[in-house]
């Protein structure tokens, strides 16, 4: 039997249960574990705030091994001074306790509210509730999710060494903008037999072509996180970095990573269309990637895409206040197949074509600078009306 | 007689006309005239991108001199190639001979839409059409707005070597996000004698802690500018920098300076209340600077101010992804005069009393770091849902 998601690989198991710490209600405990202890990396935000169960997750995934994931959505568990790491260490403990693996080899992981202590008592009762299957990565999917609409899950197959390897995983937070609230977490599983170095390399691989393409304010939250484990259960010979199992390895995990970063960039708070920003012949990958990265930024960008005006001036605008360096007499710029601006000079282009573009759901820029071969994409979405109100009162 | 803002000062007239290059009508052309030959300096966009007429005002402004400043909104006079250089220098000889003066002491400035050419034939028949007066202040400072929905105007005097000096000035722009239409344009005038170099060195000093503290996404548009002009007229012994006259001049050209800006702040698209953001004992003057940028851009935190939600984790949050070094456990922070985190974490605090301080037209948000002696301050607004509204289809 196949699960979906986390539960793809052979050898995991998982549940989502509801154990009351979301206000309006909705699972929002998940469960994730290995048959046997995992290989495992990591990778965390580098907000100088970082939240308490973050933190025992980088200090329980360091040893490179790990078998259990436990985390709680509805309470974000940071800025709580030293009861925080207390209250992560008993989260860790009890589902320790509770599924019969080292305490040493949970990683557990909060998103919500900041501030507030966690519910020792309702995960408690959460995961004497939560019954772990091979089904279960669905329910795991949803109970992650805070201001997400739909719960994220990918996964591939990939041959190595004449074994059918499985990665999977699922992803939880907005592609708008990450900080706070919208924290992106991500839990990857994989039955490759793999060496703790190759897994972290091919995770961090990964993360800068997806999840580090997505994160629109350059900002990262308190708790964003992406963990890896593999199980090794596929039979397949180890895998070591440098090597061409390894290339094929990396290049299905970041299929796997690139399609849940694009759904966690199609479902940003209140988004109604998925963006995608390539730039194309610039001077150096550095420069290439101010300029993606700007624009996905930019607010001015992101409400154009909503009105669905074709203001190209605000693209070449944020591109120009990047950092990057270009020459602005050379750029041209499409929306989606329309070109609108030529040699940094404003073309009359059809105008109804440029709105059929922008009232697709996926919507392309591409910006040409013709000053190099460095190339960069990033995901993101508009800026609508939605999004400030679920902003504005958030907590209350 | 005296006029306001850019007539305050002795020797100056202006005036602001309809020429109808605004789609909706409404002042779109304004004219500042010296009397005489003035000392004048300029501040103009770091953005790559470079409008038209902002570059031929940045190139007259050059040598010290200029007498007649002439600016239209609704058009941006951005790029358009040859063309727009040409547009800028003919809009700029038209103004010369309407006024009689040198072409060369011209400083044109455009805003509004990018790509659009220059209507000179509107220009030149408002030109016709303007009469400058002491008393065109107020007309000048209408016509050079775009999305505002007030005129800015501020003056101040000041006793130089027993003579009054005035200081007056106009702006237009908007705190929110300055990129592109929101461009952010001052005008200033004095009737002080001052060096070419010392009014270089105030207008840079008086910059610094106004207009460059409510960039709030350190964003420029690619036609910001602030201009000064220095008739001379007061009397004084000619200001020269590094004198207790050149101290008192700056102080007073600050203090104009930052009433603009406090009023560009206020006036952000969909503002509905002024933020400042008041960073406190930080380790360094960069420090200080990161924190308060990243939490006056942050839609997080502007959301949650239009929410009047007490959400002290975002701001704590912004912080955090600064780039400024902090240590998270020794933050305080205060909504008004609430305080809501002690130590980096959250204290149980009045929600009522905080309630009351966000419903006020005018908030005040203190980070105190307790890291050492460096503070900043930076002036922005929240984000609500008429900012979408009015981005997301300004060009149509």
């Amino acid at each position: 039997m196949t699960g979906s998601g986390v539960t793809y690989a052979q050898g995991f198991t998982a549940a989502g249960v509801a154990c009351g710490i979301k206000k309006k209600g909705g699972l929002d405990l998940a469960v994730v574990k290995c048959d046997v202890r995992a290989r495992a990396a990591g990778i965390f935000t580098r907000n100088i705030v970082k939240g308490h169960s973050l933190r025992l997750a980088r200090k329980n995934v360091r040893n490179g091994y790990a078998q259990l994931v436990v985390i709680n959505s509805g309470c974000a568990n940071a800025c709580l001074g030293p009861r925080g790491d207390a209250d992560a260490l008993e989260m860790a403990r009890l589902a320790a306790n509770r599924f019969g693996v080292r305490q040493g080899d949970v990683l557990p992981g909060s998103t919500g509210v900041i501030g507030v202590p966690l519910p020792l008592d309702k995960i408690a009762a959460g995961l004497d509730e939560a019954i772990l299957s091979r089904s279960g990565g669905a329910d795991a999917a949803r109970a992650i999710m805070t201001t997400d609409t739909v719960p994220k899950e990918a996964q591939a197959d990939v041959t190595i060494g004449g074994r059918t390897v499985r990665i999977g995983g699922m992803a939880k937070g907005s592609g708008m903008i990450h900080p706070n609230m919208a924290t992106l977490i991500s839990v990857l599983t994989t039955d490759a037999a793999i060496s703790v170095s190759a897994l972290r390399q091919a995770l961090r691989e990964a993360a800068a072509v997806s999840y580090n393409r997505i994160s629109v304010d350059g900002d990262t939250s308190v708790c964003d996180k992406v963990l890896i484990l593999a199980s090794g259960l596929a039979g397949n010979d180890v895998i070591e970095p440098g090597t061409e199992e390894y290339a094929r390895f990396t290049a299905a995990l970041k299929d796997v990573c690139i399609r849940l970063a694009k759904m966690l960039a199609a479902d940003g708070e209140g988004a109604t269309k998925l963006l995608t920003i390539q730039v194309k012949n610039a001077r150096s990958a550095r420069d290439a990637h101010l300029i993606a990265s700007a624009i996905a930024k930019s607010p001015l960008c992101k409400t154009a895409a909503f009105g669905n005006d074709a203001n190209w001036g605000r693209l070449l605008t944020a591109a120009g206040y990047s950092g990057a360096r270009f020459n602005p007499e050379k750029v041209d710029i499409w929306i989606g197949s329309v070109k609108v601006c030529e040699n940094g000079g404003g073309l009359p282009f059809d105008e109804e074509a440029a709105l059929r573009e922008l009232k697709q759901r996926e919507v392309t820029y591409t910006l040409d600078f013709a000053d190099g071969t460095a190339s960069d994409t990033m995901w993101t979405c508009d800026f609508s009306l939605d999004y400030v109100k679920i902003n504005a009162d958030y907590r209350t």
